[in-house]
């Protein structure tokens, strides 16, 4: 297929080579044009603009947040660019009014628009065992489901209004966010008591909690390796905030989330924006006092 | 071993039953004498006392919370009667303030004490698969470890002070009540946009969060399926109370469990005090008044 | 002095009379005609654009919310219609970031500005009782002083720079935000032991907690009397959603607004959005689910 | 009249001083004999043993808590020493649980009891100033008015069973620890932006929360007084634990508990457990980095 891919960081880079090496025909683009040789030198077309990398059957874009797609795709004047018939897969996680407003826009241009937003991190989205999650017209969906399948392990469709899939990508989020608060909780507990969090992690995340996400962060935890930060403490900051508004919007209370965003703004008081947010368990050990009970 | 079972419940009598199974000579004890026949068939010894039934090597119990442990071990005058060198297992979910009771009551006596608290429901118990926390000396540990092993699929020691399996055990039950609110409020969110528990669900615990306890739990949520109850909301308001209790001791704050606590209340509140404790979902779309909204 | 007035809600017309009454020259401006009228036969001269309401030495503005003033005074070009050193006293509740660039805004075309938000109800402003915070230059707070005393019982200074004043506001209402809820919680323990919110009530607000605000929200917690709303759920939640924007912006964790997020949303789940924010009690109250129990 | 005080802490002794110079007969005891001098000076009787105190026609007691109430009222076999008809006067603050034992203790015994916790602190007993709550037996409060007029400035009747001035007793401390959270917090957070605690106090407390509770705390907050204690964190602790108590028994959620208790906890895992309670404000200080902004 004829493609174009927008936005090419850690995670967009990735998945755009997968595309590459699928065999399709990928045309990239990015604001700082550094970042597209190694696209190139894997065999994609860069483009000088955003425009020209639409130009084709799909575009696909990989922006940071709701400011950046605003931008690149809305204020541009991008989509009046775009042939009728063309489907954009935005794989962006933004705000739910946002998903919105952009189905909105491409429906009145008589664009296809493919919400889906993924679960992974860069060295996922290299393996292609990206989660792919896709909400949209299914006929839309199903026309890019190739695409999809060469950057992902699985897609999982969530129905035809964009919102859906935006909606599921940050309540996940919201799942590893409270996973994490949880363990640093439970852990600067148990370590009040004797035993590490190492010790205590070993058991849950082999057990009841022995999953990616679990693991993952528990292993963070357990050996407080929080930089270079995977996800830092603001993008999880940022996350919380999604959810909230997207809360708001439908009149949705969620007590977790209270805690959480406090909880972020603690660490990132502290002067620790670069550290991951598995560095929660920062926050709950020095409100227990614990490095000063330990002699440290 | 010549071993003693106190406390037939659901887990202690399928784990007494293992015992059994693995050639050991069991006497079982249990308040209400109806609930030794099974065991009794299977050719465990019935004892009309505890006493009786704490003559042998080693003695276990599963007793149901602080106050039953405190009637029938402390209270009854039962470690009087148990021989020095005696090794006392504790499989018990309990306070830390008894667990360090208890741990001074035998050593004062000559009695060696392991708390040895388990993950696992019923089922798990029966197939021989909990998994056992045990903290004790290390020679007691190994003397009980065959009988363990018959009970367990794997044991995970702790280290010395027997309050440290009594942490391990509460705060685990804290990250499952933890992971029970967010899947509540978070599939709260997705509902309100469309998207069901069980689609949302489906992706996660497939997915990042593929482990037993999201996937028990998720299941629950996904089919309200929340009678009869695996494990009760009381129990679990008892169990975030222990985390409480030992938090308050060690001056660590859990803000997670003020969280968990007004939820757990507000659904007994609503008269549900049968229904499992993954009937926090139901609370969480009460406070969105969703099945207003959609109609039911 | 010659002043102008934009914006002529319930607030805005009482304080705008009071200028009047005061002998000073007010020229009136409202988006809808309407309200000027009453003003109008008080013997203000009414304005029919903004512009012309800003010619004289002084404006004073009370609009409703951050979009209000953005679009009334800054994407208007309104500022750029005003003579260099008029004085602008903006009385609105507004975000701190919007206190910073309104402030940008004015130094940058030499304008005064006086952050000058108010604490009080509309009858209040009515008797000139309002107390009124202000932020700005010394000499520019001094110029507009005759003014703010016949609006205002007491002018509070704060300094420089103008987002102080609005930083105060914020927090005032937050105070009253969590006196509120404080109220509607302890009420409902209250009544579920049989002691009326009106019989607790009496004792606390006429002793340790005499004060205007528990008494004026104590009796409508008492009488459950929550309509016509004097200050509506909505305002309430945007006015905390304030706060915690100030408080992200500076990087302050505030406990008590993740609760008083979610009992609003709460409230404004069921629908009741016309309602005045002491409804939180009625929230409290579900929670417990107290009306059932006492046979309502 | 003749009437027995038992437990003469700073409170007790100033209460039982002014019924002294009411020209009743008060017989005294207490745990450790050097208070009773004070009184004896001023003409109360002393008495060796709790019984020979409880043998008028009233006994008052102000005890510290509910281990204290036990141990002297209930454990010691103090009431079956009381004769019939004898009322008891309990103004210690203590659980709803224990208020309710206390009721049925008396009641089966033929004695009558009052409840009558008090607001006020040791100066305000001194001076009589004390509100008095009673709940009881209308012709018991009615025996007993002389003497609680004799010590304070008003009595609150709030019905007959002794519970519920219990819980008002408890609700209204509730109160004041909001109170005290919620200024700890908005002055972090005005504090942030440059505005001192005591310039934002002082406009709040002069207006809208011109009360004793928020003049109090609030003079505390902003001259960081935290020496000597006048109610000390952890009774702070103790007290929201008895609010988390009844409303567990009652069933009603009390989600500004959860943050108060974590607060509180916070500030007693730094050491500070000989400060005041308002001492809360150095918590909410912390937690955003506040000394290290302004250069401490």
């Amino acid at each position: 297929m004829k493609v174009g891919f927008i936005g090419l960081g850690a995670m967009g880079s990735a998945m755009a080579s997968n595309l590459v090496a699928a065999g399709h025909t990928v045309t990239v683009w990015n604001r700082s044009a550094a970042a597209c040789e190694p696209l190139a030198s894997l065999g994609a077309r860069v483009a000088s603009t955003p425009e020209r990398a639409a130009q084709g059957e799909v575009l696909c874009s990989m922006l940071a947040n709701d400011r950046a797609v605003r931008e690149v795709i809305l204020d541009s004047g991008l989509l009046d660019a775009m042939d009728r018939g063309t489907v954009h897969v935005n794989h962006a996680t933004i705000s739910v009014a946002l998903a919105q407003e952009l189905a909105a826009e491409h429906a009145r241009r008589g664009l296809d628009y493919v919400a889906a937003p993924v679960f992974g991190r860069p060295d996922m989205a290299a393996a292609a065992k990206l989660n792919i999650l896709a909400a949209g017209k299914p006929a839309a969906i199903e026309r890019v489901r190739p695409l999809l399948e060469a950057m992902g392990s699985k897609v999982w469709p969530l129905g035809e209004a964009p919102e859906r899939a935006s909606v599921a990508k940050i309540a996940g989020n919201f799942m590893l966010a409270s996973a994490i608060e949880s363990m640093a909780e439970v852990t600067a507990l148990t370590r009040a008591y004797g035993v590490s969090a190492a010790d205590f992690l070993e058991v849950m995340t082999n057990t009841l909690f022995a999953s990616p996400a679990y693991q993952g962060y528990g292993r963070l935890i357990a050996e407080q390796r929080f930089k270079p930060a995977g996800f830092s403490l603001p993008l999880g900051f940022k996350d919380v905030g999604l959810a909230q508004a997207a809360a708001e919007s439908a009149r949705v209370p969620l007590p977790f989330a209270g805690v959480l965003r406090d909880s972020l703004l603690e660490a990132m008081a502290a002067g620790d924006e670069d550290l991951d947010w598995s560095a929660l368990s920062l926050v709950a050990a020095k409100r227990a006092h614990l490095d000063e009970r330990e002699g440290h």
